[in-house]
């Protein structure tokens, strides 16, 4: 059996990854990363399904010991991805899929070669100030912040494998089906399957 | 603009690749492109449609000058692809697709390193020796022959980007209209469009 496939989600915010990564998981029932983190549980959270809950100290650790693909503080607290549960899911042949940020994407591709990174954007910036706009949550300086970072991010394109213009969300959740099934069509991706046609066919 | 991309379908005889390269065709209105033969024109047929009709002697000498992609001899006549029709439409931004076989598809790889390669296969060799059996043209000798040298096609793998497990006509036309997508969304193929997203936004 091949390994599966990590596949990496990521863009600036307001181009829609996050709403793509959910349709995509729903639709091919793909394996979601679990998430460490320091923060407190929320009502209704459940350890190992919603976070792995840690305490700052414990996460520390788990730095030093290199346990993590990713890691990021937010407002004071961190998140990361563990490793383990992932490269165990890949072994086992299930494809993992990812939405994180450009910073983790990076982080990621870095630890783990054969990660399949997509960057998600809006048609042009016009788009994705209209949309950062229409969430009403976004002051005029923050704004211009993630405009200037969006920009900053999509310069980083060397980094991604592929890119996806956000038209709208049918036309991109296709897109990234699309970008999937291409790559388990892959011949790499499909050594075991070809070695045992030819091996059985030996005259 | 982004040039097109040369997309060659490839795969032992009985794996249906002709069927599937029909559809493509059909569903995504990809350029085809149009053979040099020195076999003489059928009725109907027509110059630079159907085929290019060129005597041996004019054939002999586009191979000498290095114009074809690809060619062959089969049945004392000569089959070849051109390179120059397909390069223009290439550089017009216009996908081509092609169907050859594994020789052909080996020769248009060394001579256009961009070209998209994929093995059509089906999903194991007795399913292949049916569908042969099917065709009703076979003798149990030509049907050895067949089988051997489809052997010995999908033991060339390594030189294919993808390979397509033909289970049925419609999942295998699918897959090579996915494969085709992703390409679109390789970031390699769409740089002009990202240095322009980032050229015009220049704060």
């Amino acid at each position: 059996m091949d390994k599966g496939l990590l596949v990496v989600i990521s863009g600036p915010s307001g181009a829609g990854k996050g709403t793509i990564y959910q349709q995509v998981i729903e639709r091919t029932g793909m394996k979601r990363s679990v998430s460490v983190t320091t923060r407190k549980p929320r009502p209704g959270e459940v350890e190992g399904v919603s976070y792995y809950f840690r305490t700052e100290e414990e996460y520390q650790q788990m730095i030093a010991a290199g346990e993590f693909l990713e890691t990021a503080e937010v407002y004071n607290n961190y998140y990361g991805t563990p490793k383990a549960p992932v490269f165990e899911n890949l072994e086992r042949g299930y494809d993992v899929l990812f939405e994180v940020d450009v910073h983790g994407a990076k982080s990621i591709k870095k630890k783990y070669v054969d990660a399949i990174t997509i960057f998600v954007m809006t048609p042009d910036f016009e788009v994705l100030e209209e949309r950062l706009k229409g969430r009403g949550t976004e002051t005029e300086s923050s704004l211009k912040t993630r405009l200037g970072a969006a920009k900053r991010e999509l310069g980083k394109y060397e980094m991604f494998d592929y890119i996806v213009f956000n038209e709208s969300i049918d036309q991109a959740v296709k897109d990234v089906l699309d970008i999937i099934n291409a790559e388990k069509r892959k011949v790499k991706n499909n050594l075991s399957v070809i070695t045992a046609l030819l091996g059985n066919n030996q005259q």
